[in-house]
């Protein structure tokens, strides 16, 4: 999916709502444990209940690597099964060399068909480039998370005044265009924020954290937002984990018209 | 596998020789495509070939991955084929938050029963933590690479005069000890090699690059070693790709003895 098809969508369904498919085998609904693939079928009904509401999913691929070569398969069948005219992003946090990148994009982009791949950018250029060779296809580089260990390093400042996240944008955004290339933001403090967006103003951002993590989505929106939107605001286990009996989608599609109807109205707000 | 363990292995063996594991399909012998499982026959054979010359195996996770699910089996049969007493890492370079980094650990040390696996700082501690919580397993962590893209981020220096990967060093051997924390240093340059030796004198380092991406063994070892050895030295495409016909076992056995040679002379100079 390309930047423009994104934003007409955003545009559509008043909505910039990414949701987490972070399906757990200890967490979703046991009624589902005795299906031949609960997995899939766990996401496959989160998605039949939420993809009105959303631009975006995100399956974290930690969860299904951790259940072996099924867990491959139940990913594969769910990206399947989201619908084309929804970004899909691989939360994989890759990174190698530019020949084993060039394997994990092909792993992502060509044999899976996602969007787009989160990538970690510690080894530079050649390890997120090949991810660009891709048409349509988008690298989200890590640049400010929000966990705790956020902290250890990607605040350092340089000699020359710059944070290490600030320092990342700055140099990765050369590498690609805001057509193939997005970050992952976890700020959801307004100067971060505002920092953030004076280096990469025209750049979509992907932000994790709100709902279950507790950011604001009025901050982040006021301080984050450009003229196309600009923002991919993800919630994983506030949606899907809102239900644990025979109505879990039902409660998912409750919590993510939730957050789209307070999207919508931010939208509409800055004429978007 | 334990420290002890993999010194007294280095001592017998007269060899800190890792051998990548690094299989792609286009680059394995032809006549190994007809079998049913060419990249496991493929893995078999080297190993059956080098097994008395290395000390570990370290497949790279996306060359796997790349296949899909049947690449995980591979990957699987592959590790359960390699014998117990040699050190086994899983070159992922994972890294991700908390319960995320968490489901990874589980993935490469209980599902699959691997030694180590490599992981990227850049989320910091709560992304590297979750796999030091497992008993005689190991967190390869990346602090200078090789490549290129390297120099990107890794050696800029913070206002206190620290360059980044010193700072890695630094803050993240603090998590752990030398009993479950390594660090990959694609640094051949003595310099470079002797600065990470002032910060983490006494823990294991894993050196890429030597063989097929031109390091230099000897500089490597008189400004890397410490008295237990304190080396994993890795050599991927130079030994597994020596040769291309029915005789490429034969011929990365060559190859390994070569890298086994040297080193067993550099060790009895410095009597380990």
């Amino acid at each position: 999916m390309n930047r423009q098809e994104l934003i007409a969508k955003i545009k559509q369904k008043q909505s910039f709502l990414c949701i987490g498919l972070d399906a757990d085998i200890k967490k979703i609904p046991t009624h589902l444990l005795e299906l031949e693939d609960p997995i899939f079928e766990f996401n496959k009904q989160i998605i039949d209940a939420t993809k009105d509401l959303c631009v975006a999913y995100k399956p974290n691929i930690a969860f299904y690597e951790s259940m072996g070569p099924k867990g491959w398969v139940s990913l594969q069948k769910t990206l399947d099964y989201i619908p084309n005219n929804i970004f899909t992003i691989a939360d994989a946090k890759r990174g190698d060399i530019g020949n084993t990148s060039n394997m994990y994009a092909r792993t992502f982009f060509k044999n899976m068909n996602f969007d787009s791949v989160t990538v970690a950018p510690y080894m530079g250029e050649d390890s997120i480039t090949p991810f660009l060779e891709f048409k349509d296809k988008w690298v989200v580089v890590l640049a400010l998370t929000s966990n705790k260990g956020g902290l250890d390093f990607q605040k350092i400042e340089s000699k020359d005044g710059k944070k290490l996240f600030q320092q990342v944008l700055e140099t990765s955004k050369s590498w690609g265009t805001d057509e193939n290339m997005m970050f992952v933001v976890g700020a959801t403090r307004s100067e971060e924020l505002s920092e953030i967006r004076a280096v990469v103003p025209s750049h979509f951002l992907l932000v994790p954290g709100v709902g279950a993590q507790g950011g604001n989505l009025k901050d982040v929106t006021k301080y984050g937002m450009n003229k196309d939107c600009g923002l991919l605001v993800n919630s994983s286990r506030g949606i899907i984990y809102a239900g644990s009996g025979a109505d879990f989608a039902e409660k998912a599609k409750v919590e993510a018209k939730k957050l789209q109807q307070e999207m919508a109205v931010i939208l509409s707000e800055v004429e978007i």
